[in-house]
């Protein structure tokens, strides 16, 4: 048995059913205190673009929508650009509850790494991790590991404005990540 | 001004800094407790392909990340496969801690849906949400909201084994949602 073949004989594995042709993974939804922090981080820190924002009045929330596109390919029309956005993987969506940014008594956000524990982290790949980390120090940037922390070299965790962690990592390093079988 | 110019004004926007050139959105990771449950929903309720399992024996933890590639394109050398699986965008990374499958103390894990919030799902594009939440209760997939549920039709939310909640939506029904300036 190849050891592809070991890999989807896992228990619980299936090959894809037919069922579920043209399912992509679309979106990561967070819960946000203040969009201008959040924002300021997601496109200054980590050079995500704004792709699109849903505001719903009656149920007082925002979503904010982003994503590694170019700017200049959002559309202009906002309905064009809702369907443009929801058609992309992997965007990051947060969603803004009217108030909180300036709610005194709002305790924060949960990042799910302490108890309870659950979610863990978004994983944002980059060509230098070092250098990545470097600017990211510069820019004021809150680290949970820095590259040379630890065991795992090469990987550095930071935190968003309300403590989610984000995993910086570069795909080159990965063979550092022996699989075992 | 147009609508894109005052999306991208918005307080704390800014266009992505050249240094983040090269960054994308790579993955997502939860914790599960039992690999088998996790790696049954996520192959064959909603289609993802097992794309690479990585062992810590000394830290006692695997990690299983899953996304839409094809099975057949999962690379047969397991350093080349952790490689090729990093290099790609919106893939799922499930943390297994050993032992906490057969742990009867085992508390579970938090959605981030439930006090403390913070997390809140991913989300999975499907072309006909109404058919895979057909296909979703015959499978026995329990739902925190069915597509006729609420206010916000034709968009369903499921629970995986762990309770993380995962939306079902469908990009050309995002019309739906109107962007209010």
């Amino acid at each position: 048995m190849s050891t592809r073949e070991k890999l989807h004989a896992l228990p619980g594995v299936v090959m894809p059913p037919p069922e579920t042709k043209g399912y992509y993974f679309q979106q990561t939804m967070v819960r946000i205190r203040d969009p201008e922090a959040s924002l300021k981080f997601y496109t200054d820190v980590l050079g995500m673009t704004l792709l699109c924002k849903l505001d719903f009045a009656e149920m007082k929330f925002s979503l904010f929508f982003l994503g590694y596109q170019k700017p200049e390919d959002v559309p202009e029309d906002p309905v064009e650009r809702a369907k443009w956005m929801f058609g992309l993987p992997a965007c990051l969506e947060l969603t803004h509850n009217w108030g909180t940014e300036s709610d005194p008594d709002f305790a924060g956000y949960h990042s799910g790494n302490s108890d309870p524990k659950g979610y863990g982290h978004i994983g944002v790949c980059v060509p230098d991790v070092v250098a990545a980390c470097e600017r990211f120090e510069q820019l004021g940037v809150e680290f949970v590991k820095k590259p040379n922390d630890g065991k795992m070299k090469n990987i550095a965790f930071v935190k968003d404005p309300d403590g989610y962690w984000i995993e910086i990592l570069n795909p080159n390093n990965s063979s550092e990540l022996v699989e075992i079988e």
